[in-house]
Order: C-alpha cells, then structure tokens, then sequence
C-alpha cells in the first residue's frame, strides 16, 4: 500500500474532512479536530517535566496512532521513541522514520513474531514485551532467521490485571532465558499500573502505585543479583506519571492521553483536588459535529454517535458550553438537550471524547486547526492496525 | 481515491488479516469474520419472508457498510437496493453499482446537499429525509443546479427521539413544500421506530409499533385528502419487521443486524419466548481473536479489545463454548475468564460482538470464510465515511 498521501487526489466529504487553508467553519463534520496550539503545549509541557526529572519518555502512540503526531513529540516533546501495542502498529511507526519502537505487549502468534523480527530492518529499535518462557524460543529463532535482534522486556502485571507475570522468580527466569537467547537482549522491565491510570483520587492512585513500585523495585534487585541491569524500567501514564518520575526505579515514562486528553481523563483530579483537564492538561482533540435534526423545542439531533467515537468511559462533554448537553448517542446520532432551544441546524459543537484511544481509531483523519484555519491535515496512520 | 483493490499488493498481518484461499487457521487476528453459509441463508431468509408479504426490502447499508454485502442482499435476497445514513456513506454505495439509494437521514450541511443532489449521476435513484420544510428549498435549489432529482420523504419520529416530526400537520405541511418544489419529488414517509428494537419481549414491541402504526395511518389519510400518494411508507428492523409487513400501511422494511447478528439483538426475544439468535438468524459475523497471555491460572488474555469492537451494548460472548467467558475489556486487551484453565497461547475463539454496526465500523475488511477455508475478502467499503 501507498505510504505517501496525494493531498490532491482526496475528495472533501468524501475522503477528507477537510484541506488545508480551509476555514475551520468549512470543515465537514463530524470528524477529529486538533487545537494544534494546545496540543504543541501539551507535549512540549510533558517533555519538560520529564528532562526536568531525568526521565527517558517513550509516548503512546496506541492512543493517536499518528506518525505526525509522534514526531511532534520526538521533535518538540523529546521523546526517544513510541511505545504501542500491535505489531502492525509498530510497523507504521518503523516505517513513518520512529527510531525507537517499543510493542508493549505480548507477541505470540507466529507470523506476528516473523514480522517483528523484521522490524530491525526498517530502522527501528525493536523491543517488545515477554510474559512467559514459552515465548523466548519463538522470538528468538526468528531473530536468527532474520539476522536482527529483538529486545525484550520482562511484563510484570502490577496490578493493572492483563499479562504479565506477578512474581519476582518469574521475572527472574525469563530475564535469565532472554539474556541466554540468542537475536534477543534483555533490556528491562515492563509495569504499567494501568487500572488506576483512571482513579478520580490522588490518594487512591498513589496508594496502589506505592504497591508498584515495591514489586518492580524488589524485581530490579533481584536481577541485579544475577548479573541482570534494566536498560529500561518503563511504565506510568498521564494519570501517574509523577509518581513514577519520583520513584527512584522506574526511569522511562510512556504517557499517552496527556497530549490530546478526554474526559475520562479529564475528571481526575491533581493533588490539589483539580480536575486535571483544569491546568495540568489542555483539551486538545475534539469531535467537531453539526446540528442536522431540531424538530423538537429542547432537543437538537447532532451527525457524531457511535461511529464518530468510542463511549465505552462515558459520553462526551462539550466543550465551552453549560447551556446545552449531549445526553445520548446512537449510531449516527447524537441527542443534545437544549432547554432554551439555543441551538440551530447547522450549529456546529466541539465534543471532548469520553475516551481518546478507541475515538481515534475510529477515524481517518486529524484536522489540525489554529486561528481559525485548517493548517494540517494528518492521516490517523495506524487506524485499524490491529492485528 | 481508487476504488478498486489489488489483493496482490496487500500484506496479511498489516494491511488484511487474510488472503483468499487460506486455511481458516492462518489468519491474522483480531479481525471480523463472516460465516458466508449462514450470512446467505440469513439474507435469503429475509428476502423469502419480504416477498411473500409483498414488501419491498431496502437493506440497511448502514450496518454493514459494505458494497459486496449489498450486492448479495440485492441478487440473493432481492432487495431493491439500500438505505444508509450519511451522503458519504451513500456515494460509497452508488458507485459500488448499487442503484436505489435512500440516505434515511437528514441532509442539512449546504457540501452535503450539493454532493447528494450530484448523486444521481452516479447512476442510482437518490432519496433523501426530511423534518423541517426550511430544508426544501436548499434541496431543491441544489438539485436544479445539477439537473437532477432527489426524491424526499418526510420524516415522522414515531418512537425513536430522533430526528422527525411528530404531528400530521407538519408531515402534510413538508410533504406538500417538497411537491411544489423543482428538482424534488415526494416519495413517501420514513417511520422507523428505532428505540423499541431492541426491547426483549415481543408484547412490549408490539405494543410500541401498534402506536407506530397508527401514526403513520393517520398521515397516509392525511396525505391522501390533499393527493398526495406515498410510495414509500418504510422502516422496519430486525425487531420488528414482522410487525410492519402486517400493518397495512408499511410497503417498505429497511432491516439490517437480521444479516450478521450480535449480541444485543440476539436477546431479544420471539412470539414463543425463544432467542431470535436461536432459530430465528444465525449468527455469521465474529471477531476472530487469539489468547496472547495466560500468565495467570484462570484468566486468558486476549487480542481483541475496545479497538476491535463497540461495547456500547455490551460485552461480547464467546460463541459455542459455556466454559469460558469474556469479561472485560481494555483497549487493546479481552480478560477472558477461564476458570478450569482450558485455553491455551495462541487459542482461538469467536466472539459474537454486543453491537455490530459500530463494531463493524472499526475494521477495514470482512474475511469471508466456508468451509475453514478463506474465500473472500471484502473491504468495508463506507468505513469511516461518517461525513
């Protein structure tokens, strides 16, 4: 397939929402908008903090899974590379020019490990992660067939409940097999506390981050004990990062939703009892929808539902607005309550996502916008690269 | 864009799960699966009963989004064509060869009503809905601009909440505004009665489209004493497509789901207390997806999550199998309950999705399979055509 886009060839309203130097009220909905500016504040806010820390940070580029948003954050954010979690994904990354690719997940299906360890060849530093000792054979013949090398981390489950061994002698033994195999390097640890990422209380996400770094800590020193350093001890997300930064063991952080943030994200809330989407973080992708349906007085029929977004952490809130609320979504429609029946046909509302990953991969396109023109047009370059 | 596909350039585990001819077994994972032997028998089925109740079937495109399946709903199901609900979605549809295409939505966006007024030169009858008589003129004057027509049909809300409107007079009032206006023609009514499709007990459906029913009488005799005749008076789901073939002023059912199936409508329940899932329709569309981590004792992890599927409706489950079950899902990740320990790496399982028109709408490709054989692969031709 093409990798290149001919601008040109793309039909609005039929391919693309949009072209650049369009005006943002030119924009076919519904579709993904990026407030470039927030989003360049954002990432550059968040490469910051983790060179102030001294903190490696690979982004997740599972959430936007865009090449262009990802150089924005090597670029401008400082980040060494992606982390994602499909093969097929790291693909797009690889070939998109990221040097630094981290699947972080396991891999074991067979033509998905042959494809992996290919990856090396497309320019990438390939790692991925490993969870049973059943696994380091496969990935290991393939990188002998290959003539490449695969890194690998050891997954330890710290709580977030998927894969991932939850002892300290698993994580031994398959580091000590990974080290012994040859087309593989050891390379570190895996632990991502990702079910408390979404814990209204700072407290509460504290509490159990504590629990995680006890295990990876106790991880860490057993390996060394066998001769065993972590290159990489990676884990912490927009909702725990500071608390990896300041935990003395893990040293690499793969934060995703910060740069576009949703309003699941947005209702946590920071130490001091603020929404995080109040200060920390900027709403910077939204779903632009039009109102296309307003037969009734207090109700508007907006074009964003099922198919423009994920709602499986909740509706979308609009953005700027407390006069209207959408209140209910189907396939292709969304309901806005309208008591004062403000709203017209055509009206146009920025909806902020319940949750950013599974909106993104429902779409083709970002339309990146600032003052009031669309300035970019980015493809969402591993949309359903699932496999 | 292109519209035709080289299967040749495409790469299986990046592209497309699968290629044609391949073993069952070798296909990449997550990704949607039809049982083309019961996709055939469903859509036969559909077509046999609309017939023999002297009902024009419109199939819902919308569903599916996809031009191979509509050309099979057409040729073996002897649909007249399709309904859809974007102009985008419609276009994929008209230049895929389908010649009767009802977009049963409103079109308001000025970009939108000129691309739906050009449609007819694609080759296929163009209809569109209507609930505000403030729309007739933009389409008419789009329509004369291009030379062409679009026929309208007035939209009634007789449950749904939706878009439509709710009393006789606005329905004559519209329907006379599209009859006097050039390049428009009415052609009827659009009643669908969306939100009691998916309620369990058929008496509770009954009991909603009975006061569909007599709405739409009511209109139809209203339409009539000004001399206005309906040639369409349409809806009807695969929740209740039974009753409006036998209500007397339907001639029209624009059933979707009955071709795949999911979850959600398989609950639901026939006159006799039974499933329709069970009897009824077969379940032919499935998301493929593979066990990639069994670190712990009772818990399977695998390949399909919020990604590969909508859980607006629910959690999918596991067809043909009580000894395992799915419950939980992340973004990239399904917990799978696996108490007894049965499942192993690399497993493969068919999950039967809780919704399947948005789940349908995350993936680029159908692999149709018979015989544990790959015999096609289909794109999902409007995926992602949300404008």
């Amino acid at each position: 397939m093409k990798d290149m886009i001919d601008l040109e060839t793309l039909e609005v309203g039929y391919d693309v929402p949009a072209l650049p130097g369009m005006d943002e009220a030119e924009i076919q909905t519904p579709c993904l908008v990026l407030d470039l500016d927030a989003l360049e504040r954002n990432v550059k806010k968040m490469g910051d903090y983790a060179k102030a820390h001294g903190m490696r940070h690979r982004v997740h580029g599972k959430m936007h899974k865009s090449v262009d948003v990802a150089k924005m954050q090597v670029e401008l954010g400082g980040a060494c590379g992606v982390c994602c979690q499909k093969v097929s994904e790291a693909e797009v990354f690889a070939r998109g020019g990221i040097t630094d690719v981290l699947v972080s997940n396991q891999v074991r299906e067979p033509a998905k490990i042959d494809r992996l360890a290919r990856m090396p060849k497309l320019g990438a530093r390939t790692i991925c992660c490993v969870d049973d000792v059943a696994n380091v054979a496969d990935l290991s013949a393939a990188a002998e067939k290959h003539g490449t090398q695969i890194e690998c981390l050891v997954e330890i489950d710290c709580g977030a409940g998927r894969c991932g061994v939850t002892d300290t002698p698993s994580v031994v033994e398959i580091a000590r097999a990974i080290d012994q195999a040859p087309g593989l390097k050891f390379a570190g640890l895996q632990a991502y506390q990702g079910a408390m990422q979404h814990m209204d209380s700072y407290a509460d996400r504290k509490a159990k981050i504590e629990i995680a770094v006890a295990q990876v800590s106790q991880a860490v020193e057993a390996l060394k004990a066998v001769g065993l350093e972590c290159d990489i001890v990676g884990g912490g997300g927009t909702g725990s990062y500071y608390f990896e930064s300041n935990s003395g063991v893990y040293n690499e952080l793969q934060c995703g939703s910060y740069a576009f943030m949703d309003a699941d994200y947005g209702r946590i809330l920071d130490e001091n009892g603020n929404r995080i989407d109040q200060g920390e973080w900027e709403n910077a992708l939204f779903i632009l929808t039009s109102v296309m349906s307003h037969a009734k007085a207090d109700k508007a029929i907006v074009d964003a539902g099922l198919k423009a977004q994920s709602v499986d952490s909740g509706l979308p809130f609009i953005f700027g607005r407390t006069d209207v609320e959408y209140v209910k979504c189907s396939d292709e429609h969304g309901v806005v309550a309208d008591p004062d029946g403000v709203l017209k046909v055509n009206d146009k509302l920025k909806l902020v996502p319940g949750h950013c990953d599974p909106t993104c991969n429902v779409h083709d396109w970002y339309v990146g916008v600032r003052n009031g023109k669309v300035e970019t047009l980015w493809p969402v370059s591993a949309r359903g690269k699932a496999y």
